[in-house]
């Protein structure tokens, strides 16, 4: 480890408890997006980040991205600030939100949710402290603690913080796009602290997500709901054929039954299988989650994968149909059955596979009613390179600071943001958390514990440093990218990122 | 026709005025029983059909029945009667309900719905003009036409009102039940009416209903609801298991997957198959009321068959999965499939069948999660003698003053009171209907034809001469029954009144 990182461990120990105030300040300001009567608060969290990083001598925008679909609101600004200018160093572009999930006292919270309440075993209580203010006030903390003991940062840092995040993100897309070429030219990497660690004590970087598109499937009959008495029977119900159709797609061990699906699945290297050794992650793990022994495979490296690597389609449930506590005799007219697919590399062309199939079942019913298929929306898989600067500098970083090599990890669920920073700026993008598998982002007693918070700090910025000093050649495959700049993998499917190591 | 019936056809034709408005009164009482905050309109209701009944010289009593369960509330009273008490005469317990359902102006009614208006083709639109106040009240124009003329009934009236029908008549069994051998003793037989044509054109007479059993099969899995990108492929989900089971229960055409339902269908004869000859029933009434072609059935008789004398499976929703319109990710912890199935004779130990079926099907899906299927409530099928003496004489009524002979039909839904009726009296029941299958009872614009009010009038007081004078022995069944009372079929099951002239 090099020495200026122990003098700045140092520091930040010394300004912990400045840190958990600042992120006390943060979590006291209720910045939740999807409640329009709060969105002043919102813009009020944004302020306040911006005040914080111009007190560090950044050069901060706060730039507008318009009024708010259906309805009148503007948006929050997003907060683009830029810390650092020197055509020597690396630039990271670091992304993070300043908006949180609703939360209510009576939803079943044991503190105030926008008040951080610490317990006796540093656990730090309150909306947004794990997701995402807790990491986004990291960068700051590692900033500050630089300045106070005379370090310069060795990169030069490019933020983008978002206030929509927990809402859909509207509108930032289009603004990464613009932003490309102008505020966020330089960047080199992407780093974003939005997810969490597989376990309670191990960090992971993570290098890969899955997909998800999201389908309705509508059967409908006769004109309006009919009584059960008085024309069951005589009539062909759509929920019947809704629930053949169904039932055809996927079986109870996970097996998605449509042709072509299966096939499309990059297969397993030897390279890849190897990252799963060791991973902190057992059997128990899964079942506390579940709260339940409902697994589908016995054991835990299968059982990652099947969350990572393989698809997976999840029946949700059925808009139309009686769904209410009680007995209701309906023959409901119109049902649409929602369900959707994980996707995982290669699969590609998913929906037309999807759509023919269901067709050639319900053709199979031989049923008069009427069948419509569509996609409600699809976010695209993603994967990136783990042997990448920006992932061997983050595990050096890990390793200094936590004394183990991280869990190289994928996640089961998409990050909307990641594929977008991929896709648009075409930059190799390292998800790099803070917070532990069981902070409950998005549920109630959300919490980041203070090691997390204050080692995260150390972590951020001894990334930094390493992200610095890290060659640009990747260890297996510097003969092809000298660059170390990703290559899109042939074909160039969905526009992703897909470096040849994929498949390790 | 006997004289006596031309005078009071005569009769009822010079009182329609005074007829309509005591309908006008009636549905200007907005006696729902379903809403608390009307509670006092249902007893108002009550009131008034009680003082129209002693003003016609009845003897009246309004019996309480209690509170309400689970609120703060008395029940309506039942308003009992007794209109003439000769030894000599036949006497018949008419059941009828002064309650309504719910009805809202901004529901889509276009006229107010407690204002009887009356339109150019004489339809008589209000809440309960059809269902059920017009049909109470014939009985009562009947009387009052038979004073008038000094024409006496050749029968005992016994009648029985109550105010919570359309609430599930909380209380009525047992009131039934304790007043059998009190207020009800002398009753010969049971006129109900309080169900339609099953056309426009044509009268028709009730001899059967479906029963219905409700069920919930519960799938649970996890111990609360888990994310499909965190979890999809790694757990069980409850809801493929769900799907799956349902899916086994029936196929598109309705017929029922479950071994020994179709079994215990009694066999269609030849006799009973006659019945179906020259109902007024075609295809395109069913297109008109499914509002579509997607019938099960081609032909009209096999289409009827379906709704009234073959069991028919339903699958109504499912509680605890995603119902809403959008999109949501969830893998449901536990979901409750909803289906009913409407049985029929000589079904009987229903639900053991469906319970076993459900738990080997469920048990082939080799799956960790947990099923539990229950019965939610079950309504029993009914059936009656169509060649009873009580239904012949309703049908030369309705020959006397429609000139056609009625349809014999049987509904496909359930009418608990008559259960009730046929099961506690042990007496024949006739449901004998005066409105036309359009008069959207339950529905907006509920209404009832100014010719079925003033003809079924007649038909109800018709109905009463014909009753006083038809034979004990009934046509095809003389040898088995002198005392003109349904025997119970063998074995009983069910208590249900079966004659063994059933399966005609």
């Amino acid at each position: 480890m090099a020495p200026q990182l122990e003098s700045f461990f140092k520091k930040v120990d010394e300004l912990a408890e400045s840190f958990i105030d600042r992120l006390r300040h943060a979590v006291a300001i209720p910045s939740v997006s999807a409640d329009p009567e709060r969105r002043e608060e919102v813009v009020r969290m944004g302020r306040f980040l911006a005040s914080e990083l111009e007190a560090l001598g950044a050069e901060v925008h706060q730039r507008p991205l318009g009024r708010q679909r259906g309805i009148d609101l503007d948006l929050p600004p997003v907060v683009i600030a830029r810390y650092g200018h020197d055509k020597a160093k690396r630039t990271i572009l670091v992304y993070g939100h300043y908006d949180v999930q609703p939360a209510l006292r009576e939803d079943g919270w044991t503190t105030p949710p926008f008040e951080l309440t610490i317990d006796d075993e540093g656990r730090m209580f309150g909306r947004g402290s794990t997701d995402d203010k807790g990491p986004v006030l990291g960068w700051l903390n590692a900033i500050q603690a630089h300045q106070q003991i005379g370090l310069e940062l060795p990169v030069n840092i490019l933020f983008c913080f978002e206030g929509m995040e927990e809402y859909g993100s509207e509108g930032l897309e289009e603004f990464i796009k613009a932003e490309t070429d102008q505020f966020f030219k330089d960047t080199d990497v992407v780093c974003i602290s939005d997810n969490y660690w597989l376990s309670t004590g191990k960090p992971c970087l993570t290098y890969g997500l899955r997909g998800c598109n999201y389908y309705s499937l509508v059967i409908s009959g006769p004109s309006q709901d009919l009584h059960s008495g008085v024309f069951g029977g005589a009539a062909q119900e759509p929920m019947t054929d809704l629930i053949h159709v169904l039932g055809r797609l996927v079986d109870t061990d996970g097996q998605i039954l449509i042709p072509g699906i299966k096939e499309m699945v990059a297969p397993l290297t030897n390279e890849e299988k190897a990252l799963y050794d060791g991973i902190d992650y057992t059997m128990d793990d899964l079942y506390e989650s579940l709260g339940s022994r409902t697994s589908a495979f016995p054991d835990p490296t299968r059982t990652l994968m099947a969350r990572w690597r393989y698809p997976a389609l999840s029946l949700h449930g059925i808009e139309g149909a009686f769904s209410a506590t009680g007995a209701k005799t309906v023959i409901p007219a119109k049902v649409t059955g929602k369900f959707s697919m994980r996707t995982v590399p290669d699969m590609t062309n998913v929906n037309e596979l999807v759509f023919q199939y269901v067709r050639d079942e319900f053709a199979k019913l031989n049923s008069k009613n009427t069948l419509d298929v569509y996609c409600q929306h699809e976010g695209k898989w993603w994967i990136t390179s783990p042997g990448h600067w920006n992932f061997t500098a983050a595990s050096k970083a890990v390793t200094a600071v936590f004394g183990v090599k991280p869990d190289m990890t994928r996640e089961g669920g998409s990050l909307p943001i990641v594929t977008t920073f991929a896709n648009v700026m075409d930059k190799n993008v390292l998800l790099l958390p803070m917070g532990r598998s069981t902070d409950a982002a998005h549920s109630i007693n959300e919490k980041l514990d203070r090691r997390n918070f204050i080692e995260g700090t150390k972590l951020l910025g001894a990334y930094l440093h390493y992200a610095a000093e890290e060659p640009l050649v990747e260890a297996s495959e510097h003969h092809h990218r000298q660059d170390g700049k990703e290559v899109k993998k042939s074909g160039g499917r969905s526009a992703h990122n897909v470096p040849k190591i994929l498949h390790l």
